[in-house]
This record gives structure tokens, sequence and C-alpha cells, in this order.
């Protein structure tokens, strides 16, 4: 059965709240302990480079995640690029990415001066669909001395970056197999899965290095913020040192000792980051208790459905999505316009990368998922204070 | 005469207060409205990177340096790259930058794939030496179909990065002389030169762009940000675009023309830059203050200077600093530790770029009068507080 963008708005508004301003997609929440804890670093002067709350956070980042070592940057697109670049990213390389994600995927390997190669979706999970990489691999690639080569562009492969789409885990112990096997680096991008994990271990931890994003939008924010999580003392050491201007410790004198980056972030925007991250486990289980009332207010509306967590893992819903079946994707347009004028913040999922003028050029494997995904999903209010009952 | 180290420091104490906690080289001061905007800030929820205060802050430096339009981001070093590469700095191009300077400003030419290739610097102003880069240019480069080339490495050299070393303008007139003859692309590094003006123009107005930096340690700071200044609003509008990741507006579709950066300045870090502005001019006229004092204190120290601002300008004295005689080089390294053990921050200028690993290979002109000055530089307290009547 069709669609009915009408019984989808009532649907939608049985799990909204009555609101005289338009619901956003999600709207970060502060209170008493993010204004003490901003407060306290303005008045220590601490607002910059170093400072307590910097450390604090990476600890609070490690612990939550199990990582070991947890580096704050200045956002999540620098947190992908110097993992990238740890992980070994040269240039000239291709990094499979998919073409389903934010730009920043696709960006961050362009700055290590590599190109990004676009692979389909799982209909499934949303994200990199490990078994179709896995054939397209096999079709275009092969091992030369221990190294996995595009045979149509000579090019090595050097990585890839699997993303947790709107915080859903992907198949990641497959993706990890189909990585051995062609000597891929995995760089995960978990920038929307802070508190999702896949059979009980959180995103992030599986591949080499693991990105985290605190931006306005996200689960928790500082503003603007990110981090690299890993389990390698060493990665974590080199990220640090990299993110920092490759700095040698010195008391005064200023020496570096590699092309390094300003990727800090600031004591300003990790005070902040404290105060979200003693909130987390609350903002978890209320977006948790949002998508369960969408889930059964959608359970019965034909021609669309929510979208849940994949087997095997728990998800932080981050952005909640409603997915189109096909014969209704014509609906998505008139719906993105309808919700929106009716208060209800909604959005498309991103342009594929590979319609973007700057990767269009850049090599593909089929994406046919993608782009059946793309015509269909919606992004619908997510904002923890939602689910609070 | 030789310095006497007891001699510099009787007359450093004269001019600090009594502490009982060590002096810093320059230490940021906060007060009520820094508090209140951060506060408005986060209960308005607009941390991130949509906000007023972002608007305003770009506001406020237009007007305050005269430039057309000012461009905020995540801090100096993205600035700088992000203007590099509007400058159109290129893959494999060199680029000219001081020898005498801080990382940044050699790592944002690596960034867009280029090499620095380095100036001495002029005793008179610290920074970039026009002259002698006119001489260099002419022993080693020539005019290609209007590009500069490089004879000996065959790249072309497209941009001219002159930085206000400590604050004080360079001769920047006779630079743009220089640049226009060899069709060098200027972006001028203001990052210390906040308040810093040449025959009356704000440093930073006179290259196709000027960057400017607000780390803690600088005249004012967001936390960590930078901004980019221009005069030409077609260069504005594409700095924005491409520091907001080449975004096209939309109400809700993700569209992106170009590889673009995640260098926005977070809406939270910009209220406290407005509330910095606001004491900018203060700050200014206490910084002179110091440096007045220091000048008059070690009028009469032998083997030193205190370093003045340069003919046909007015300095932010961003770091005051003192100048060794050459036959008191060698008292560098003991003058650094009695200052430092006894509570007086000072340092050392940083090493030059071409003693740097990653740089030593890099192109280079004849480098002896950053070398002698970099043997002999010593910075000391600074903050405004310090000149306070």
């Amino acid at each position: 059965m069709r669609a009915d963008i009408d019984q989808i708005l009532k649907a939608l508004k049985t799990v909204l709240p009555p609101s005289d301003r338009p619901i956003g997609l999600h709207e970060p929440e502060f209170g008493a302990a993010e204004r003490a804890y901003v407060l306290d670093c303005i008045d220590s002067t601490f607002v910059s480079s170093v400072g307590k709350y910097v450390d604090r956070f990476e600890e609070m980042l490690a612990e939550f995640t199990g990582a070991r070592r947890a580096v704050a940057v200045c956002n999540g697109t620098a947190a992908l690029h110097v993992a990238l670049e740890v992980a070994g990213v040269a240039r000239g390389d291709e990094v499979l990415v998919p073409a389903l994600t934010f730009i920043a995927t696709a960006n961050a390997v362009s700055y290590c001066g590599a190109r990004p190669h676009f692979v389909d979706s799982s209909g499934a999970t949303l994200g990199l669909d490990p078994d179709k990489l896995d054939d397209g691999l096999a079709r275009i690639a092969r091992m030369v001395n221990g190294a996995c080569r595009n045979r149509e562009t000579g090019a090595r492969i050097s990585a890839v970056v699997p993303m947790h789409t709107f915080g859903h885990p992907m198949a990641i112990d497959r993706l990890l197999s189909v990585a051995a096997k062609w000597n891929l680096a995995v760089v995960e991008d978990a920038a929307e899965s802070l508190g999702s994990t896949y059979r009980g271990k959180h995103t992030g931890r599986f591949g080499a290095m693991g990105t985290l994003s605190f931006n306005g939008n996200k689960t928790i924010t500082t503003g603007g913020g990110g981090a690299v999580v890993t389990d390698d003392e060493a990665l974590g050491r080199r990220l640090k040192h990299l993110t920092t201007t490759a700095k040698m410790p010195h008391a005064w004198a200023f020496g570096h000792d590699a092309v390094g980056y300003n990727y800090r972030m600031p004591n300003l925007n990790a005070a902040l980051g404290c105060a979200q991250m003693e909130r987390l486990a609350a903002f978890l289980a209320e977006k948790r208790a949002l998508a369960a009332r969408y889930r059964a207010a959608f359970a019965e509306v034909p021609g669309v459905r929510f979208v849940s967590e994949p087997a095997d893992s728990q998800s932080n819903y981050w952005l909640n999505a409603l997915l189109l079946d096909e014969d209704s994707a014509d609906l998505l347009p008139p719906l993105l316009e309808r919700t929106n004028a009716s208060g209800v913040g909604t959005r498309p999922v991103w342009t594929l990368m590979h319609h973007l003028p700057m990767y269009a050029a850049c090599p593909r494997m089929d994406l046919s998922v993608a782009e059946s995904l793309a015509r269909r999903l919606v992004n619908i209010p997510s904002s923890p204070i939602l689910g609070r009952s």
C-alpha cells in the first residue's frame, strides 16, 4: 500500500509533544553543570589549549567507550583526518568509504591527498555493506606484495572507513574480516554513534581507531568538537602529538618534529563536554524511549517503516529515521515540505557523495542500495527531551 | 659592553609587580561580560555552528580592523590554510615565508601541498626583509608567462606570507611592491598583530587577505580561534563558504560544491570573543604602557636592547622582547634559566623553520639575520594587566 502523508504526520504528532515553536531535528540541552563548568573554566583563565577539562573529558570518553585512550580535537572532521593519516593513508591512495555518509568522511580522505572510493550500503544497517565490498574488491583489486591495489586505477587501496549511520552500528565484525583479507586499515567513523554498541562493545573500538563528533546536533555537544578513540597506546600518543602541532615537550623552547595540526579542543569546549558526559546515560535512555514510541506509532502506518537498530547491536538512535517503501519514494519531497511547514523538523539523508561535483569522478562500486535508500530516508525529530517520560 | 644577567633581572623587576606566583608570558583576563555572554550562549542552546555571537564577532573584527569582511574560524592555522587556498596556492607550488615564525605559517603551506621557501628577516622589524627577498628572487627566479618560477626547483612561486612578529608591523608597503613585481599573492599572517597598524592601517589589510589568531596567549582569546579579514567581498564569501564545508544554502538538503573544511568557530567561542573585543582598546593601551616602562627600564642596561615598534607603525606589543647584543648571545640560555627559575616567564623565539626536521630540505635564501636574531631574542612578560596604572 502507498504511504500517505497525512497518516505519517498524524503518527508523528502522536509521539511529539504539542509545541508552539518548530521542533528541531536534534537540539542540545544544558543545565546547571554546563553553566558551572564553563564559568569555572573562565574564572580559572584556562580556556585554551591546556586545562583540566580537556584531560577530564578525554578520561570520561575513554571510560565510557572502554577505549584505552581518547584524544579530544576541535571537530569530527579533524578527528577523521588525523586518524587516517596515523593509519597510514598516503597521497595517491584510495580509501573505501560509503557513498551514503556526511561529507566529512570523504573530505578527510581528500585532506590526506587520497581519493575516496565509494561503496554501497546495506539496507539492514544503513552502513557500508561488507559483503558487497568484498565482491567489489574481488572484481577490481588484487593483492600486490601485501598491498591491495586497484587494477583499474593502479592506486593502492589503503583503508576503509565504515560509518555508523544515524547511530546504528554497521556489520563491523564482518567488515573486519573483509579488511583483514585485503589488508585495509580500518578507521571507524563513529561521529553519530556515541553510546551505540555492537555485541556489547562500543562502536569506534573495532578498528585501529574510531572517531567521534560533538557538533551541536550530536547526542552530546561541546559547541564544536570531536575525538579519536583507540586501544593502542602508541597510536594514542601519536594522535595527541600530531593534533598539538607535533611540539616536543619543553618548558619554553619551541621544537616540532613533524608537520602537525592545530586540532586541539579548547578547554572551554571540553568544560561543556564534561558536563554533557554526566548526562549522556540519561540522554541515551530518553532517545531509546523516543525510538520505541516512534516504532509503535509507525507499526501500522502503510508504505513506510521506522528504522530500528540492526541485529546484535544497541543503537543510540541519534537521528530517528523513516524509510518509505520503493513505490512511495516519490512522496519524499512533499513529505519534507509538509512536515517542515507544520513545525516538525525533518530532512532527507545527505546527497550521496558521488553526486557531488568534486567527487563525481572518483572510483565507485555499484551503489544501487545507497541510491534507493537516499530516495526514501527521512530523519525525524530526535532530541532526548522528546523521549522524557 | 657585555650584558649582565643580574642587571637584566633587576630591570625586569623594576617593571613587574611583586608576585607570589610565576608571571606568565601572556595571560588572558576575563570579567563580567565574558561570563554573561558565555552563559547567554549556553542558555540559548546555540553553542555550535550557528548563532548571533559568530555574526557579531565577525562584525566587531571587521569594524575594528576596518576590513570589509571578517570570517571567524576555529584557529589561526585554519585561517592561514584556507586563505592560502583561496589565494590560489596549489600543489607543488612554493610559498615564501619567513624562517623566523611560528610553525603554523609553514604548516599551512604544507596543507596546501605546497612547500615553504624560507626568507630572511629584517633586524629593524623582525619580519620578512622585502629587499633581501627581491634580491633573492632575482638570483633564483624568473617570470614565465606571468608566473614566478624557481629556476632551481622548477616550481611556481605563487605567494608570500609576511608575518608581523610579536605584533610589530613588518615593512608591508615595500613587500607589496616586491610581490607585485614577481606576481605573488600576499597573505598576511597577522596572528600576533591584532591592534597593530602600519601608517594608520590595520595589519592584515594590505595583502589580499590577512589572518588573525585568538589562541589563549594572544591579545584577546576565544579559547581557540582565528579569523581571515579581507576587503574583497567575493573573497569573503568564498572564505565563509569553504570554512563551512562548502554547503549550499537550503532549509534541509545537504549539497556541497567543493572540498570544503569544517573550520567554523563555535558560537560558544565567539561569545567569549565578543566580550574580549569590548576590552581590546583597554588591553592595547595597557600593553603599550607596559612596553614604554620596559623601554625606559632597559635604556641604560648594557648588552641588550628592548625591541621597539618599527618606523611608520604602531605595535600592539603582543610579546615584548629583549635583544641581546651579538657578543652577549651566549647569555641567552642562562638568562632563560634564571628568569624562569625566578618566576619571570620568558622564552626564546621559535626554532627557525629550516632547523626543524620536516622543513630542513625546503628551499631557502640566506638566513643570516634570522639566525642571528634567533640566538639573541627573548620574550618577556606581556599581559595587559602588567601595564595597568
